[in-house]
């Protein structure tokens, strides 16, 4: 029922939902069947499935899985709502996941057909939207970088695998790419949990893309020697003034694109840009367990007993942002100030 | 025949260089008995001895230990002089291992015995040196940060392990802890090799030192949370307009401290400041293997057949730089240019 270009990580199965296990990545090709919304939530909190858009999706079509159970299974209202509730909630920073949840949740008198018809077609949506923002934001930066190919750094894993078509920053990524416009990427490792190095070179090493793995760390140091002409990244949530949270290690990597002129730019959805959140400070940022940091890959990787601070997310200020760009319009923060 | 600090990490014992292997650490306390200066080189490439003070000791030692082999085996004086070169330039940025090692080459002609006097000074001097340079950076930070017990972040391996007295960075933390105005030390990670999880959790464990482990990108983040009362770090090489040469990621934590307007302090021993570095951008910036950043402590960390760009060190420029404090002075590079 899905489209083909979802079904690669997320879609719907007679009734039931089928997702790629990412933590499985790139080691193996593992499809989750998930049959209750306990399993859903659980594959959302443990990041099999993650990233703001396919969050999004599969909140949509937890509700229709919800709906159906409700059905079959006899739940009374508040049971469902319970449910839906749990749903929404499954990962706190991610605005995109609360908000489709409770928008299809709003469908739930309609009855299961209704809903899983707008869960699918909020499927079909994003990945549409991802073609439009990919190629808006390549011509953006062919713009405002000139014709020579770009030498790109980015962060996390944006691409197919977190939203269901070419993906946000990644997406911008495979378009210059198509359009010969590319040099080669700088891929974060992105620790704690490595998305960067497992999932992002692993689909640029799918799309045959020239590109190098670098420590979190060095990103601020490789701009600063003139060896970024651009770096990309996609957003957990964007606040009203254009302040954006995004994957921890962000920020660092703007400041350093600031002061070096190297152009800033985020790639999400419309749907990631919060008008209820007014600025980044009323952003909760989620801090997740310990043992993702004094582990690696899950070999201990500190003394025993050590302790750890683990921010999921950092924010980095509008006036560090030189673009925003989404699947319909370009917000250029310090422009728009002036 | 050196002193007690000193045996800890590295030490002369009979007519042989001990050193600790720190890349046994945590799990291991393993000695190294290296009777060559091949063994020597050996242990300073892969790391087993590292940290610029302890790598200054190591090249005045290897040049004692070239010495007596020397005389023992009748070598000619062009081979001597191959082994002290090779021993010079085992690690191309550590300037302070080829000064150490081309001093102590200087006297050569004394014969061993003067030449290994002259090491096991230098050894001490550096346990008395690292002890100054704690308080020093202690009471410096006390003045300008005021009463309240500090919280300190601090990149990379600083302690007794590199320093064989205190440490630079962490021997003024342990100053602080000392005078009970130490809240707790936030450790980064540091990435590629972790020497800030491995090692640096470790000597605070040791030192009973409340800690918290981050990931590298968390720095910048943390800072500009409020988090941070100074960032404190050593250096592999300072250029004379004070522009320093560190671990990769201590450039983005300097950023955030400016940004942020938090201390951001500098520990080294007078010689790794050199004169004959006009400025950072005249620094070669050492590139090591590929496999350290593809692979975490020897588990593979990305897909196979993946390239990376390992660069270990970084520049900071003086003006993001409050203060480099040294066995003898305070220099403040903002104040200077005034």
């Amino acid at each position: 029922m899905a489209s083909d270009a979802a079904l690669e990580v997320l879609g719907w199965q007679d009734d039931h939902i089928v997702a790629l296990d990412q933590t499985a990545l790139p080691h193996e090709i593992r499809m989750l069947h998930l049959t209750t919304v306990a399993d859903l939530v659980d594959a959302i909190t443990r990041l099999a499935i993650r990233g703001a858009p396919v969050l999004a999706a599969a909140g949509a079509l937890g509700v229709a899985l919800a709906a159906r159970l409700a059905q079959r299974d006899g739940w009374d209202p508040a049971q469902l709502d319970a449910v839906v509730k749990q749903l929404a909630e499954a990962r706190p920073t991610a605005v995109n996941l609360r908000r489709e949840t409770e928008a299809v949740a709003a469908m739930l008198p309609q009855g299961p057909d209704a809903v899983t018809a707008a869960a699918l077609a909020i499927v079909r949506d994003t990945v549409t939207a991802s073609h439009r923002m990919s190629e808006r934001g390549a011509r953006y930066l062919r713009d405002i970088c000139g014709p020579a190919p770009l030498r790109v750094e980015t962060h996390c894993n944006t691409g197919s695998l977190t939203c269901l078509g070419w993906g946000t920053a990644l997406g911008v990524i495979r378009a210059l790419n198509n359009d010969d416009a590319l040099a080669h990427v700088l891929v974060d490792q992105t620790r704690p949990l490595l998305q960067g190095a497992l999932l992002t070179c692993w689909e640029l090493g799918q799309l045959a893309i020239e590109h190098y793995l670098v420590p979190d760390a060095a990103g601020p140091f490789l701009i600063s020697q003139g060896l970024v002409d651009a770096v990309v990244v996609g957003a957990d949530r964007v606040a009203a003034i254009i302040d954006v949270a995004n994957k921890i290690g962000t920020y660092g990597l703007a400041l350093a694109a600031q002061r070096a002129h190297v152009p800033f730019l985020v790639v999400v959805p419309e749907s990631t840009i919060d008008p209820g959140t007014p600025e980044g400070s009323r952003i909760t940022v989620e801090r997740r367990a310990e043992d993702e940091v004094t582990h690696v890959l899950g070999v201990p990787a500190a003394p025993d007993g050590t302790r750890a601070l683990n921010y999921a997310f950092d924010i980095t200020p509008a006036e560090l942002i030189t673009a925003v760009v989404t699947e319909d319009r370009v917000i250029e923060p310090q422009k728009s100030r002036k």
